[in-house]
């Protein structure tokens, strides 16, 4: 980050000195991500100025790396035949990325200024819907036949090299392209320059199908330590690849979804200082208003005690701080569960197992709690609430923990997110649970009248 | 997942059968993540059995990928010169991460049986903190003279290939360690045969420290779609490489954390199915009572309004849901807030501008939480009543939003980290307040005596 400042304020400096080819020059030699960063930060006209004295290639490497409303106005400047270059340029996932954001009407002036392959690989990789493996892949991946020789595989890998995404893995396949096995560049440089590449693929390959979850092709790179992981189609065709740094983007792309679900809110198109009010507005309040109707159900359920609450009015006291406990321990439960389900560390099958630790984890806490309002109960009101309180928080902390624990296995088990909204479900169950039991055993057990 | 299933059965089915060779057969052909999860299934003599017969090199490469406590198990099962040669096996970063685990007493036995040079490497890489960069580094990268030609640097890498984590990246040193720069294993291949090391290097290369959070190598591979980033020590001479393997685990570790934090849980040393119950119950029960006492303040501030409620007992129905509401739109803001500094998309400059916006937001929110309360304290108490809840809705979601979009911004201020329990504590903030606002706009604004 850092780095990206320093070498925005040494462009700005040279830009104001008005030496526009220094610029150029500083930012040819950085890597692309910088180069996309330090034009993201410029004003409009700088920014496209700059832009356009890149070389064709440069602009095609650091286009991706730009915000993408800056992408959009950087290739609505160009002309049709300037954009297509560009996008002939770029790499083929990134292109189908851009053209997606393009508006329509750019789209259809520019199809046939491009090359029937690149128009026919576009079409392919934008017809994926989003989030799955077919819309992160790329199609520009390495090819060797099965019955030539480590030498000459690497000869084939030198001339693609420019054109596919990584060389460093290179697929083999028949005539159908199935997948028959997989050579590394580093196996075909270790062995002898005569052996196979039969004798020397590796034949048992994980592959993910086009239709699969992105975070299925993440899942499988960052369990198996892959550079790359190939996609098949109905018909178990190979038909591209998920590289390890797309896997890193669509990985932290998941976890912030998740995060923002377990907080009620819903997947955000990009960035959130990007993303335009209405769009944020949309995804907040829908959750917000069902979570103000759904606490119609905590008011009714005070209202049944109001008899009670007005004979003993310092109950009210205890209220927030019960519901609150509860509330906490129930997300910290459902929290912890949410996560242990996306990253695969626990499975449906070990609900039992979880479910008895956590009686006795509820307990635990529960009665750790329970002694803290118990000192707080005993000082405000005596033995009786002091009793009142810590038993209700024993109960609510427990049987929160346990819903919390709960509600994201019976979620998946219903085929529905269990990162939905959890955490604030649960803190709303055991709200109502809360004032149940608080009211129901000070009606019981405090003596009848107080005033 | 399911492909990990199937090969479990299928070795149970062979072991069934008395089978043993055909069953280490069978897991020879299988990735190391695979054979590691399938004898992490198994019970503890027979997963021993398998591990056992499997040869070498195998081993050291599963292990890595089995559970830490079986891990230990398999390797305490071996004589000391077995774990030696086992552990000399290993990769670097691998070996020292399996060498801390071990009880004291076996560190100290096997110490002598190792080679000089692993030893070495093993007490520096194990001198790290948790939670850096040189924790998480390996010190088997790969190198080459600058003056070399790319068809003799390409021979090199070929010799180095064994021993180093990856040949794809070969860094280019001085006699004092310093980077001067790096040339990828494609880039070698494409050269020309005689064209020079020196001329071919990349010379901007970015680095990362020893000391810096791991979660910055993590960032930087992310950001620069790098296949590894070389670690620099205090004097900038290079000690080691985070490859993207590496880096994809660390996310995931940190994205966990996170999310974890969010929920007032403290950081788990791994997996929730394995975490041992008194340890769960440290990382959650201190900010569990803390919450507690805090929300002495939520019942204090409602104990000055015991008057005003004895004489409107029906205000309680409200009181749930309005702090609720307070506590959720604030828990939304903070959550956005800490997951975007975390992924870099929002940095401390970007304050006054997120504040502008989330003033407009909050009172959008605010406007329909509170016309949905309105309707509601209209059914439930007429319109004095439904003028005092929707006033008060406004008031505390636009004030919850605005403390949750600030106190991320604030603990990153004051170095603190901005994802600890800062919906937990928005939410105790927005339940105060709330209180508040609300009994007192009812003592102002409703007519004096209700009954």
């Amino acid at each position: 980050m850092t780095e990206t400042a320093e070498i925005e304020s040494e462009v700005r400096t040279l830009l104001e000195q008005g030496d526009l080819d220094a610029a150029i020059e500083f930012l040819n030699n950085r890597h692309p991500a910088e180069v996309g960063g330090v034009i993201d930060e410029l004003d409009g006209e700088t920014a496209y100025a700059l832009f356009d004295q890149l070389d064709r290639r440069t602009q095609a490497r650091i286009l991706p790396y730009m915000q993408p409303s800056h992408q959009l106005s950087m290739v609505q400047h160009l002309g049709r035949h300037a954009q297509a270059r560009l996008l002939t340029d770029m790499n083929a996932d990134e292109r189908a990325d851009l053209y997606q954001e393009l508006p329509e009407d750019v789209q259809e002036a520019l199809m046939p200024a491009l090359a029937k392959a690149e128009r026919e690989d576009l079409l392919r990789l934008t017809s994926y819907p989003e989030g799955t493996v077919g819309s992160v892949m790329t199609s520009e991946y390495a090819t060797v036949p099965a019955h030539i020789s480590a030498r000459q595989a690497i000869e084939r890998l030198r001339l693609q090299a420019l054109n596919k995404e990584t060389i460093y893995v290179a697929y083999v396949l028949d005539t159908e392209r199935h997948l028959l096995g997989i050579v590394t560049l580093s196996g075909l440089v270790v062995a002898s320059p005569g052996e196979s590449v039969e004798d020397l693929m590796q034949t048992e390959v994980v592959n993910v199908h086009t239709d699969a979850p992105s975070a299925e092709a993440a899942r499988l790179i960052a369990d198996y330590d892959l550079l790359a992981v190939p996609v098949v189609d109905d018909e178990d065709r190979m038909v591209g690849i998920v590289t390890h740094d797309d896997a890193m983007d669509v990985q932290e792309a998941e976890a912030t979804e998740d995060i923002h679900k377990g907080a009620s809110v819903g997947d955000l198109p990009g960035s959130l200082k990007e993303t335009a009010l209405t769009t944020l507005y949309q995804k907040r309040i829908m959750w917000l208003v069902l979570l103000v109707f759904a606490n119609v159900f905590s008011g009714a359920s005070i209202s049944l005690y109001e008899d009670t609450i007005q004979a003993h009015v310092g109950l009210v006291f205890f209220l927030p701080l019960l519901i609150a406990s509860a509330g906490n321990a129930g997300s910290q439960s459902a929290t912890l569960m949410v996560r242990a389900i996306a990253t695969g560390d626990v499975i449906s099958g070990d609900w039992f197992r979880m479910l008895l630790r956590e009686i006795g984890l509820g307990l635990m806490l529960g009665l750790t709690m329970a002694a803290a309002v118990a000192a707080i109960g005993l000082y405000r009101g005596g033995a009786e609430l002091a009793h009142v309180v810590s038993l209700t928080m024993v109960i609510v902390v427990l049987s929160g923990s346990l819903i919390g624990m709960s509600l994201p296995f019976v979620l998946n088990k219903l085929n529905m997110d269990p990162a939905t909204a959890s955490a604030p479900v649960v803190s709303f169950i055991a709200d109502v649970a809360g004032i149940l039991v608080y009211f129901g055993l000070a009606s019981a057990l405090l003596s009848i009248p107080a005033q």
